[in-house]
């Protein structure tokens, strides 16, 4: 059985919180936050506090607050050597205070409050100072149904940045397309399958073998017909660049 | 019964064949391709033919061959006044031969050879020139269990623009991130589940509602952090320009 103490109440530590719960071999012992209320309704399963000095022994401690407050909130920590664990994609291990033994237990995917996560789906980065904690985590993500890595720190900033591409900035072009479908009084609807079939078919193919389309194709003359139609400057700039970053990919001449 | 002649012989004319030989209510009569051995296959099933002028009565013809062929294609037809359509997104219905009845069965999704097909989810964009010939479309859509849209010349322009920056310009940033992983050694398969999640989330909510991140929260600290992390120009330049585009949209600053 491994016990878990959780630091914080926003998106992640919730969901964390509810799947220890469920997880036959993990118990949560304790969930503090600088403000009660946000787990008050918890009361009745779980010990609560505000008071970071009554905080008990536990084998992991979970830190998933606001990535600013990270380090100066493992300083407060009233106890040494005991393994504390942050949750952020950006921040560093040595970043938690060094009295601690410390760990990074991130999990690469994006929490809403309302929607149920599926953590059999999500990819869990561990790392760790000390070999021995590095085992306790993976135990613990395990616990909870999720694929462990054990990513270091410069590993796992590369995913965090890598994870703006293609969740804030694919997103992003969902939102070009709808504006582009939508100055024609056409559905943005139509677009949907498509969508998922782009994203299911790099679920097994490289995105290099998955690219299709004229700029792969260096269809100059469709190309000309869209950057014609584009009558929005910014979306024109989006088209080139990434037009011009496909034929790079792909060995064409630039635009 | 609708009766339907296959013309060409590429992905898109044979998903097409397979799905109509399943349909109850559609019949394919002939396929004519230029090439024979590309449809020999079929011999024992469907007339096969390479000669344009064998071709027969039907209550549809279905053109599926290259964007730049189509046209003068319809114009080789040995008869007038019948139903023929194309399948292309950016081919205008107006460039099938006037002598005929015109109209666009465009399917709005990428073919692989060997990918099977589901009808089901692929959203058909039907244009017609007479009224009487769009009815009969919509029925030969909904024969294979298409969703069928009524959309026009310009819209359907709009659409295939769009599917543009849904596909080829997302599968790209999927590209990218994956040279990202990949210069640290870290393996691309971790971002596979977020890339799921992000075109999963468009299906319910707005690309508009649904996005998150450093650009959206104006979050400078950490724009500043994966700017200096990225040494690749290339990189750098559609990182900043999806920022400003984000910005732009949820009405913060430009970077
Ligand atoms: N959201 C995601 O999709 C996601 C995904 C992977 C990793 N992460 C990481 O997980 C961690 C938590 O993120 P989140 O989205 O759940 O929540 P968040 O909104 O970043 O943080 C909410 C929690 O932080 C606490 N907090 C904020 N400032 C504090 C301070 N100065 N001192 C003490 N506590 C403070 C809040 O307390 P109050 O309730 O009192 O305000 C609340 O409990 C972050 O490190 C984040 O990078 C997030
Ligand atoms: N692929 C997709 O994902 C997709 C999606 C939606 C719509 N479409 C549209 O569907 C149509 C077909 O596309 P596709 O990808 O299946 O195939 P394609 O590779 O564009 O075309 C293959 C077919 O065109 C024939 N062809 C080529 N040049 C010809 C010419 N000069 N005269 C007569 N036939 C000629 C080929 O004959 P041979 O066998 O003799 O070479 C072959 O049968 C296009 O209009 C395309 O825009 C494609």
């Amino acid at each position: 059985m491994i016990s878990v103490i959780i630091i914080g109440a926003g998106n992640v530590a919730s969901h964390f919180y509810k799947t220890f719960k469920t997880a036959e071999t993990v118990s949560v012992t304790q969930w503090y936050n600088r403000r009660l209320n946000a787990i008050e309704t918890y009361q009745n399963e779980v010990e609560i506090t505000d008071d970071i000095k009554a905080l008990k022994p536990a084998d992991v401690y979970l830190i998933a607050v606001k990535d600013d407050a990270i380090s100066h909130l493992s300083s407060q920590l009233p106890f040494e050597d005991r393994l504390v664990v942050h949750t952020s994609g950006s921040i560093g291990v040595h970043d938690l205070d060094k009295k601690l033994k410390r760990g990074v237990f991130y999990p690469l995917q994006t929490f809403t409050k309302d929607a149920d996560v599926d953590f059999s789906t999500i990819p869990l980065c561990i790392e760790t100072i000390n070999k021995a904690d590095y085992q306790t985590l993976k135990t613990l993500g395990e616990a909870i149904g999720c694929k462990t890595y054990k990513v270091n720190g410069d590993q796992r900033k590369a995913l965090h940045l890598a994870a703006v591409f293609v969740n804030n900035f694919t997103n992003q072009l969902y939102r070009v397309a709808h504006e582009i479908t939508e100055s024609e009084g056409v559905e943005f609807e139509i677009l949907k399958p498509l969508i998922t079939e782009t994203a299911k078919k790099v679920q097994d193919i490289s995105p290099y073998m998955a690219q299709t389309g004229p700029a792969k194709r260096n269809d100059k003359k469709t190309i000309k017909k869209h950057l014609k139609l584009l009558n929005n400057e910014h979306h024109k700039a989006i088209y080139k660049l990434l037009t011009a970053s496909i034929q790079k990919t792909h060995g064409r001449q630039k635009l």
